[in-house]
């Protein structure tokens, strides 16, 4: 009973932090009670019920089925609900009543066939593209048109029934978005406002995490396969953020189609505020976090690069990774606080950043691709001196090294090892990049003798270090992006007359 | 008149077309027909109708409301409707039972008080995490109960109200089961397994159009940056399936949760089908489909090498390709047929292809960081030999050509371009990148004197030719992502005792 008592205080707390976490949740679940409430008293109370009757019954069914989370939402599907209904019940007096001329006989065929050719023809066009946000619609529209006719047939007169349960729906309708819009309101807006900006500052953080851990001492060990497929970073909780920022594409788009439904409020006090150019600054970001996650791709990737090449840039990689970083959480606050700032200094800076990333390569970039691991098998990084001009001869000196290297052993082995199994090369390889500082010692371990077990390694070598390329050439890529997505918030900040400050 | 009558006949042109991509789509609306017909009958003969009475008509609504496309989905559908009723039933007799003993006055107030209180409870719990799969479950318990305890308050007996209304949903989800079961059952196993494969062929037509596209001659222009954003590759019709197929998770999940529910049935015919394996495989295809994406990426990226660069390792990277795209159309028709296959001659294939383009970079590897125009400014491209001895030679004097040049140009010029704006060398730069051919005029039309121009643009070539680089890790990176590809088809059909062929 200790266990259990723990595990229910445990349970007691999970909820509690869930509350906390957005207390809306906890508004949200509170106004749903006071509607249904609300129109339950229709029937409690003894005067309405005398004058709505036993149909108010649907008031009760719409409530429950019209409440969503947000007030677009609601109007939305309301919206869904009230036109389905009106259709469906024009419908079903119109087929009532050429079912009523057609005489006591033909009737039931004519309603068991309208019936048949109602649920076929909705059930065809919700499955059709550009009518599928409209599927609950449809839904209404079938049983609807069902239930009026089939009572029609049963109670008679199908004109009423249909006029009582449309008056009742309305009354449970009007219930629901009263509820909804006057206590403690959620707007889909601003939901989409803060996603929004939660996004931007997702991305700044996976990049430095990203970055950061790229650059750590530590190195980077084989990834755990599973983890790397099942998606399951616990270590890295911006990564696991920015996963849903790629993912947000179908939220943004929902919350700007409910926002389009919402009168102004809050914050945005102007008609036709442009949602939707939230959901185009969100396609841009994205678009920008893409590359985040090819970098992220590269930092659990099979192929490594040694610790001490990944490091040689790391001080401008780390420069021009918290300028980027600073630009996006900038532009994400500037959304945040409506206003209009001007970022061009900031932009000016990442991209210098940028350009000396990319002096840095060009100079040493031998590296990248000739890098042998220096001779007294140290593990000092490969420093680069500050003044290029001293520097240069050593790499001068060590990439002509490392050419004549690649000259003795290739022209002679490279028939050697042909014969030798690719696969099985191909697996003691990767065995040996894994255990990049022992490496030495598996050469040698090898049957096929040193030369025919050293040339495939040199091959991998090169591509290992070609990974450091494919990650800085990533960042530069990230960092070209950003341009387009400083055009995509200003488009914004223009279009939703965002405050000028400073300009 | 002619327009119209050409307009509705293109829109009934369309219909056809979207029911013979998919005939399934007219069999599940015929279907739909089919059962609320049935279920209409009911009501519509006088026996059942004066067996059942007028509550028959919440057997419209459930089949209205549960028949799904599947045959599992209509099952789930139909076990949370039925939960949901039954957990409503109970609450509501209990606490109708409980209101009657309270007296008249406290009646009201008491049942007034649980309908608040279930309205909130059950919109709390479909927001946890772990119950939004229920989401329609609660709102099921929520209107049960309050239908039942409302219509119990004004017509006496909640018992019976519970009871009628737990008989007619029964019948409802009974036709509804029945037609969706018996009539050309739609499985979502089936579906399952044929979106498994699609995905497949997809990631293989990807990769082999993206290569195809990168080597192509026309070259790359700068991309329109709208098209590359709005993800709208009309030219790329592989892309756009492989795009799906990264947004097929929640897909796949949908229908291995769907097909759980499923008895065996076709080609699936032993109990507990490992239906989550397909949902493993998925994920483990589209792992190796973010090195697809992040291919193309690169392809659209900003910064391109030039196109004779590019098809420097041509050869290597077709062989590689075509070898990679061919493993996994065979892993997926495998999967389609049912049967176990060696794919290890295959995999060892695509291993040396690999190997050797591996061997081809590491080579051949200045080229991609040293890389500067031929002087003859002709569009040869860089021809690899096929005797790397030869040519070895001629890459180590081209090599200290470049560093020579490399040594005089940076030591003098550094100092001087630190004053120009970064930002506006980084814009000209980009200007000068993306026509590529003709940066020899541009460098010369600026203003800051030849010396200043030159340098950024020397550090943006190497960055330009970095980018063969990240194309090819990225290439060589999905490579060996498809070993995990392999183990896991394997584990598949292990789990779902496909037939061993050939083993």
């Amino acid at each position: 009973s200790v266990f259990e008592g723990f595990s229910c205080a445990n349970w007691i707390w999970k909820v509690w932090e869930f509350c906390k976490e957005d207390s809306k949740r906890l508004t949200f679940s509170f106004k749903v009670g006071l509607a249904v409430l609300l129109v339950s008293l229709l029937i409690l109370l003894r005067a309405p019920y005398e004058t709505f009757g036993t149909n108010i019954i649907w008031s009760i069914l719409t409530v429950a089925i019209m409440f969503e989370y947000t007030v677009g939402a609601t109007f939305n599907r309301g919206f869904n609900r009230a036109l389905g209904s009106l259709l469906a019940g024009i419908l079903a007096i119109a087929v009532g009543q050429l079912a009523l001329h057609a005489g006591r006989v033909a009737e039931p065929f004519i309603i068991g066939i309208s019936i048949f050719l109602i649920g076929a023809l909705t059930s065809f066009m919700k499955l059709w593209p550009s009518f599928v946000p409209y599927e609950y619609g449809f839904r209404v529209i079938l049983f609807t048109f069902c239930l009026i006719i089939v009572s029609g047939y049963r109670m008679g007169n199908p004109v009423k029934t249909a006029m009582d349960r449309l008056y009742s729906i309305a009354i449970g309708g009007f219930v629901a978005v009263f509820v909804n819009v006057l206590v403690f309101p959620i707007w889909a807006g601003e939901q989409l406002h803060r996603e929004l900006v939660n996004n931007f500052n997702s991305v700044a953080d996976t990049l430095e995490e990203c970055v950061k851990k790229y650059l750590e001492d530590e190195g980077l060990d084989h990834p755990e396969f599973s983890k790397t497929v099942m998606d399951e970073f616990q270590d890295e909780p911006a990564y696991r953020k920015c996963r849903a920022t790629l993912n947000s594409s179908a939220k943004l788009e929902n919350l700007a189609n409910s926002a389009k439904w919402e009168p102004p409020h809050g914050r945005f006090r102007h008609f036709f505020y442009p949602w939707s150019e939230y959901v185009k600054v969100g396609a841009v970001l994205r678009y920008c976090a893409y590359e985040v996650m090819a970098l992220h791709g590269v930092l659990h990737s099979e192929i490594q690069a040694p610790y001490n090449l990944r490091i040689a840039f790391q001080t401008e990689i780390l420069d021009a990774t918290s300028q980027a970083a600073e630009l996006v959480r900038r532009l994400g606050k500037d959304i945040s606080n409506m206003k209009r700032s001007v970022t061009t200094s900031l932009l000016k800076r990442v991209h210098s950043s940028i350009v000396r990333l990319q002096r840095a390569i060009d100079m040493h970039s031998n590296l990248l691709t000739s890098y042998s691991e220096p001779l007294d098998n140290s593990s000092n990084p490969v420093k680069l001196s500050e003044t290029p001009s001293t520097k240069l001869n050593d790499i001068a000196d060590f990439d002509s090294n490392s050419l004549e290297k690649n000259l003795s052993m290739q022209t002679g082995d490279l028939s050697r090892t042909q014969g030798e199994s690719s696969h099985e090369m191909m697996r003691k390889q990767s065995r040996r990049m894994h255990s990049w500082p022992s490496r030495e010692v598996d050469a040698f371990e090898d049957e096929g003798g040193i030369g025919a077990a050293f040339l495939p390694m040199r091959t991998l070598e090169t591509t290992a270090a070609l990974s450091l390329a494919t990650f800085t050439s990533l960042l530069i890529e990230f960092v070209a992006r950003l341009d387009h997505l400083v055009d995509a918030v200003n488009d914004l900040s223009m279009m939703a007359k965002f405050k000028d400050e400073g300009l």
